[in-house]
């Protein structure tokens, strides 16, 4: 499986300087990335990666989807924890119903695991969206079919 | 390095069901623990525990800090995340300033770091805090004389 949606240079762990031991990821800070096309569906906005170093294999970034938006399906090879910081959005397990999700709210996806998140069809949502290195694969879009049978409370 | 301020339960990682390979842990759900007063200065609550399965190292909890609160000085075998999901705190790296965090941002903390996080003076601070495994070795407290040295800006 091979990382895709992100740029080389987002994924590559940095030569930390000793000062650096302590790297502060300020909210909304780097080059603001569009999610790619092939990846997600509607307005999604990538900030703020990380990715650790000396032998720790976490890494993310910040995305924040406005209404309507979410990633396709995609599975990760080491699992994948969000941490949802503004906004409510949804939640999806392959087999399962679609879940609501809010600021303060942790998902963590198994290794393996068949899914997608983003905003409901109403409000926008940010999530911190980490893993544990770069294996992700990438699948099919959510259609407008699926994510119609969103909760009713949006 | 061993485990402390969580209980065991805590730290165990769940059998998951196959319903369960999504797990979404709600904000300030679970036990609410005080923490430990070996590892924290005042009022500290550790709720929503969860941690990985399947060869996933990832674990954490979402802890409040009331305002003067804060860890112990401390380092993480395999270093660590935080994701700041309300108000503004402080953190420290050994050797450097204190810095102010707000809501949004994120802290990675190399593998053996000794740092601490905390509430600012006159502010709450509520973050995720993410590591993998377990190994954490809690050291002396912030004293109030290293506390006093936070940014002006609370």
């Amino acid at each position: 499986m091979e990382a895709r949606g992100f740029t080389a240079a987002d994924m590559q762990a940095p030569v930390l300087t000793d000062a650096d031991r302590q790297r502060i990821i300020r909210r909304g800070s780097g080059t603001a990335t569009a999610g790619a096309a092939s990846n997600f569906t509607g307005s999604v906005q990538v900030t703020a990666p990380f990715s650790g170093a000396d032998g720790a294999r976490i890494r993310g970034a910040t995305v924040r989807f406005e209404a309507g938006a979410r990633s396709a399906w995609h599975i990760h090879e080491r699992g994948q924890t969000l941490v949802v910081t503004e906004g409510c959005g949804w939640t999806q397990r392959e087999g399962s119903p679609i879940e609501r999700i809010c600021a303060g709210d942790v998902v963590m996806l198994a290794p393996g695991e068949k899914h997608w998140h983003g905003a409901t069809a109403s409000s926008s949502m940010t999530h911190v969206a980490l893993s544990e290195g770069t294996g992700v694969e990438w699948l099919e879009h959510v259609s407008d079919a699926e994510y119609a049978n969103g909760p009713a409370t949006p």
